[in-house]
């Protein structure tokens, strides 16, 4: 079958082996793949990607970074065939989706980030079939696929403390943060304040309705606590106390996963802020304890969804209630890959490419 | 009066200006007063201290470095005078402890970090009328002087997550890692292991009530984990879920301060770990953030206590629910003051000593 491999940095289009799923599992075709910011990161630190995962026993931890790799992990396929001894309850041609995970005989894989399991950038892939939803009729292939990411910002939000009085900020609206901003208006929260540098990152965060958008390079983001009703300083949280107001809470969403993010969220956040990390950032980083300490800030440091989770953003998205079609700026073929990688890094044109093999 | 004056890095006994209390202040002569791992680190690092301060606007932020500062900041007092205007609620003589914070016409201060307000380590303090709780008769001069810092142990497991099934791990066994323990044990909460490279700390954590004690040069103290029920893997985890166990989660108190310490917790920390960050490291720190994301750990960073944690601790030791007796290892008075900051940097010999003036 056709796939596009990565290997050393460089995405080829290239015919590997059929696949023939084991028990458990099923064999699919891939319908639609988004492509994530993951990949564009992977693509060229593979190696350091495959390391981490065998640090900490996660994503990508069982790849061999010299050999081929199929990625795509955000994908709504068709059923095609069952492994042995499986009582088939859904029938051939049933679209689904899938969280990236599958089990093997020897143990548990990332689809889409390991040698054995091709991912959604492929024309076929294996999956487990305990782990198959189908899609909701009337749901386009393209926006199931975007089950995966919107889940990330589902995981994200649930995470939060929102129970409390609060406002929140989205640092970076790439698709972590516009997931977020989804998931945050999807439980009818607000205010929500989301900052990015790119003009048309800024737009989107609109269409997916932040209250407010700023551009860092003229204000600060954390200039509008103040408009969210968030006190900024102890003095002023407790004078609001002592005047009988409900004193919001400060959340803070960080979705750019870079060094000196968190530094500078640590500089200006609100005293008693929490910060929820869904930004991936892999290289070390420095921070000043001290002001995380006499500001009292939470950290919550988050990854992927739980099934429920899962399960949930692709019903929101099947009911309308998470409207995931504005993010998908572009669809491509196999052969459209590597040029998609490309037109990926400029934040003003492309926001989701989905791939359909 | 006499008093203990920190200046360029030593400390010397002085006669130093008497004090009259403006509106709200009261005059109040020291009675006991313990010296703080803050207070030894200010005496070295009050540049470093008083920039910080003012940075974060926080203790310390007022001062001048190369002026006199007077430390000490937990302390009991007895009353001796107020200031004009006063309803004069409590008779002179009255034994009290109050937070160090004190209202001045220019603002609030830190008692024992100003160059204008002294603290415990002189014959007398001015303190704000509003703050002072009463020692309850019974309770004497030096275990009084224990509220403060057992207040900060109180905070930290106050915010900590103990509601749902959990075990904790204290790393480091000086006052504060102590204090942590008598407020867990206060709330009845264990297992708690306390981890301390010094024999004469472990032995301490003991006697303040930790279940088992751990000496990191002879085995990580994560080694723990579960002998206290507490799955360290996702697999463990998912695996205990599914044979319907409660899954205890672990609480870590970071009761060190220095740089490394948080490194190595999201190195050795189990899957969705809570750290709660009482140490106070007052350098810039370097993280792997990708540990703590794949872990999804959450921080509370946290500092002192509010004005209920600060009373409730005055009365749990009142009541004997917190026993301080123990950690008083030694007790001096002014002249005896630069030697005890010395004798306080061997962990084996000394945890708490007071000062008497």
């Amino acid at each position: 079958m056709r796939a596009v491999v990565a290997r050393q940095g460089v995405l080829s289009c290239e015919e590997i082996a059929e696949l023939a799923p084991a028990e458990g599992q099923v064999l699919v075709k891939t319908l639609s793949c988004g492509i994530c910011g993951s990949d564009l990161h992977a693509l060229h630190h593979l190696d350091h990607m495959a390391e981490m995962g065998r640090r900490t026993n996660s994503v990508g931890g069982g790849m061999d970074p010299k050999a081929g790799v199929v990625f795509g992990h955000e994908f709504s396929a068709e059923l095609l065939d069952y492994g042995p001894g499986s009582s088939r309850p859904l029938k051939a041609g049933t679209r689904v989706v899938s969280m990236p995970v599958i089990m093997g005989p020897t143990g548990g894989a990332s689809v889409g980030y390991s040698n054995q399991y091709p991912g959604g950038f492929a024309e076929r892939m294996l999956l487990s079939e305990a782990m198959l939803l189908e899609v909701p009729n009337g749901l386009s292939d393209r926006e199931a696929a975007m089950t995966e990411p919107f889940a990330v910002g589902a995981h994200a939000v649930a995470r939060a403390a929102l129970d409390e009085p609060a406002a929140a900020l989205v640092i970076g609206c790439g698709p972590v943060g516009l997931a977020v901003i989804a998931g945050l208006k999807a439980r009818g929260f607000g205010p929500v304040t989301a900052a990015d540098f790119s003009p048309a990152r800024r737009r989107m965060a609109e269409v997916m309705g932040a209250d407010m958008v700023v551009d860092p390079a003229r204000e600060s983001p954390h200039a509008k606590w103040s408009d969210m009703g968030v006190p900024a300083t102890g003095l002023e949280q407790m004078m609001a106390r002592m005047s009988g107001q409900a004193v919001k809470r400060a959340i803070i969403f960080e979705c750019v996963g870079v060094p000196g993010v968190i530094q500078s969220l640590l500089e200006a956040a609100p005293n008693g802020a929490q910060i929820v990390v869904a930004g991936v950032c892999m290289d070390p980083d420095t921070i000043e304890p001290f002001l995380a300490i006499t500001k009292q800030i939470d950290f919550r440091f988050v990854l992927g969804y739980t099934a429920e989770e899962f399960a949930g953003t692709l019903r929101q998205i099947a009911e309308g209630v998470i409207d995931v079609k504005p993010v998908i700026t572009d669809a491509v073929g196999l052969a459209g890959v590597a040029d998609a990688f490309r037109r990926l890094a400029d934040p003003e044109s492309q926001v989701k490419i989905v791939v359909e093999p």
